[in-house]
């Protein structure tokens, strides 16, 4: 509970119709895609860069935590009120300032909706490669502050690699830039990328910069069953060795087929043991020829079935297999875990047969599908939360599913973050004196702790 | 100068044959490529982390500064031991400790050169495109400490892009890890991002992860004569207006072309006012098409000369026109300050315009050339340092230079770096909230601030 006086001074920054603290306003801004709820004392939607300024500054002088909030999309909590605090909301800062076609680059505000941007810069013949599955509501500010990813990552990169500057109010409420218009340019630290994936726990991004691209002229899609898991994934690195780097290398394992085909009956040939769905975007003339070669170079790996689609309707028809992924899992059971992990792409075999010891270990069902071009899998632990004990089983493997994915060389999440939900597993993946090093920079950052506290770090 | 006992414990540490404290070899380690010198007290060079962990921690028991060094080519002074300390040189640790072919990565020593390791990578049918033009003496821990960027940025990035992990030993001597072997990873902040960059300041770096590419298959070299510098910029985002991202698009202006004819006599059209050197490399059909079409959107932008490279030889014989750029340039006088500033690709007539007129107010040449595609211009202050009042002239002109690229939403330097040669320009282009923000971010890594000090902020 925040007292009076202090709400009004809220009142006073952002106006009083941009704070709620009625119950279904707090509860609106208490989860996000985890099952965690926390209340937050108020919600505060400022509408610039100087309210949140001062907002953060009273925040520093009353000790009162803040929680930067984007669409609530979030995979691991970040953008929770644990321990209650001020959850500040960028709603308001939804302008796409500038789109510079000269220059390939456009400058937004953090709360403008990932694929209202794409669609938007699309209209002028430019493109925003970064595509995470959420993107119909994710905002661009959370898209930067978790470093989000997506199919489309194995050729074109992360949002990390499209950020090229930034506005951001630090914790203790300076208003700073970072970086700038130009792509090149080492004057100083680079700010902008230590911030990008900082989860909202160093700066409240106000103003993004990012690089585009020219616009792919045109694109042609896959769907590939293999009889085995390890066929596909020796297709995705003899795909790569063949000097093609396709734009999509998306990886279904029979669980997930299993799934899918129960409910939607996709006819998927009895042999199918992996699903590997490629897309591949560039000249016209060349994406033919190297649809070709894919088909010749991974024939011999198992490969039961290659569909190709002739235009756009067949292609949404090959996307639609992996579309229904998310809405059949429930079917297994009604709660899920969904990790993350990556391992070098190499290991994907390796990291798929040690998930299938974990769910024989614990005798939960595991489905596991992804982005295997860069080897990050989302890893499914699908649970009843009303079995006793059910619960307490999936966190025993998906303890079990991070350390199978560290002792591969791979990390614990490719780009859902840490937030609160990988915190207490941190210790597993980072050294005591890596903790201490990104604590010491939080530190310097954020003296009071303010800035979304109790994040990221084991506490 | 050190004392004796402290001597004798470094030589316990890294072993007496590898530690210098005779003049020649202080002399050997006092300057880069900048006209700076300064002296060390001893020169080490360890063989592995734990040894240079070893050294950091005697050096913060002791308050005496350390000045990491790999092969002194800097172009900032970044690696000069002003004010006296160590210099740690990392010539022993030039180890490719593994070329992993399926997951397209290598893990290297700092102190491997840059061009045998790319000619390792090439053998393998691998590819490392970061190329700065000091690639057969610079060695991968100065090219990740500075950013480096090379020709081949526009297409493929810069040394940050292919950075996918580091080892190295903080300044209080701790040895972490930094990002892994997948590209994809948001556990934590980005540490690996915000060393590289960093002019040896944070951290040395004891261990590099870099991505590599499959090697192109194939490439296509033009030399494109215009009539004006307009002409030259326009043509750079014409071609990316048309989908083409060159690999290569390096620019020389009218200056610059007359210093290399008159020593080398090129037989270029009387009308040249600006050259492009072009490149492009992929699928070998597609960059014909390429070729042609480059030609084609080109021709109306006052296109005086078009020559396209049948083969490797005819293409090393345009390529000749960029590296005769560095030896003529000594011809318009002995002296020069070499700055690398960045401006919006679209601002570079602008940029040169006034850089024209800075150099008709100080009446000194200046010289330009450089990497159109991403805005990053080499501007040659060329003075005789003989000539009374003239480096005085010199240093208004840079200053001018400077905020002439920061007037256009520029910076100041693209990959050379601060070091001690830019530090007084800093206010320039960074406000007192970003650069207390960098120095917070120093300290908390660096509390006794013994790894080199006195370097990129101002003192
Ligand atoms: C169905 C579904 C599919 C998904 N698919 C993907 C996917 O393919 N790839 C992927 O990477 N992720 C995916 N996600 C996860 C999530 O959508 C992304 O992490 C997304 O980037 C979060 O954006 P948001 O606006 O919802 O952020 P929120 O959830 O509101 O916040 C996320 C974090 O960012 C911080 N934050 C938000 N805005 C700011 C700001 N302006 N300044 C500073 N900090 C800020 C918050 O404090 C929090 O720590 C998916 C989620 C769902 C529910
Ligand atoms: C002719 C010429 C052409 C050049 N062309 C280019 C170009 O095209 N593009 C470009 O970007 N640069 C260019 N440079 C500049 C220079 O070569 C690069 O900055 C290069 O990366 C420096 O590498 P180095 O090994 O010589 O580093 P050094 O000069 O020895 O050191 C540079 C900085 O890195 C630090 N450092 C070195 N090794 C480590 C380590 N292991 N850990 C931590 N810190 C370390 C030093 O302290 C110093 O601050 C050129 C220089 C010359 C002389």
């Amino acid at each position: 509970m925040l007292d009076e006086p202090i709400i009004q001074r809220l009142k006073e920054i952002v106006g009083a119709e941009n704070i709620a603290t009625e119950t279904q306003d707090l509860i609106c801004n208490s989860y996000d895609a985890t099952q965690m709820e926390f209340l937050p004392d108020a919600v505060v939607y400022p509408g610039n860069a100087e309210e949140i300024s001062r907002v953060l500054k009273l925040a520093n002088g009353e000790r009162i935590p803040v929680f930067p909030r984007g669409a609530g999309s979030g995979f691991s909590g970040g953008a929770l009120p644990k321990g209650g605090g001020i959850v500040l909301v960028t709603t308001r800062l939804n302008r796409i300032l500038r789109i510079d076609q000269e220059n390939l680059l456009a400058e937004v505000e953090p709360g403008v909706v990932t694929e209202h941007f794409q669609q938007e810069v699309e209209k002028l013949g430019l493109f925003y490669p970064p595509d995470p599955a959420s993107l119909k509501f994710s905002t661009l500010g959370g898209n930067v502050s978790e470093n989000a990813g997506g199919p489309r990552a194995v050729k074109y990169g992360v949002t990390r690699d499209f950020v090229m500057g930034l506005e951001v109010v630090l914790p203790t409420g300076e208003i700073i830039r970072t970086g700038g218009e130009t792509y090149k340019g080492v004057v100083g630290y680079d700010l902008t990328r230590l911030l990008v994936g900082s989860e909202g726990t160093l700066g409240v991004v106000t103003k993004i910069i990012f690089k585009l691209l020219p616009y792919p002229e045109a694109k042609k899609t896959m769907l590939t069953t293999f009889d085995s898991i390890d066929g596909a994934a020796r297709a995705v690195s003899t795909i790569i060795g063949n000097k093609i780097i396709p734009t999509t290398l998306e990886f279904m394992d029979h669980a997930t087929l299993q799934c899918v085909d129960r409910r939607f009956n996709l006819g998927l040939p009895a042999e199918a043991r992996a699903v590997l769905l490629i897309e591949v975007d560039g000249d016209r003339e060349l994406i033919e020829k190297q649809a070709a070669k894919i088909h010749e170079v991974i024939k011999p790996l198992g490969l039961v079935e290659f569909k190709v689609a002739k235009d756009a309707a067949e292609s949404e028809a090959l996307w639609k297999v992996r579309r229904l992924v998310s809405p059949s899992l429930r079917d297994v059971n009604p709660d899920k875990y969904n990790e993350d992990i990556v391992v070098p792409r190499s290991k994907v075999p390796d990291v798929i047969r040690r998930i299938e010891q974990i769910q024989q270990k614990y005798d939960i069902p595991i489905v596991n599908f992804g982005h295997a071009g860069d080897g990050n899998i989302h890893v499914n632990i699908m649970i009843d939360k009303a079995v006793p004990g059910m619960e307490e089983k999936a966190h025993g493997a998906i303890a079990d599913v991070f350390r199978a994915a560290l002792d591969l060389g791979g990390t614990m999440s490719g780009e859902h973050g840490v937030g609160l939900s990988k915190q207490p597993f941190i210790p597993l993946e980072l050294s005591p004196a890596q903790i201490a090093t990104m604590q010491a920079i939080k530190k310097a950052l954020d003296p009071n702790n303010i800035l979304n506290p109790g994040k990221m770090f084991p506490v």
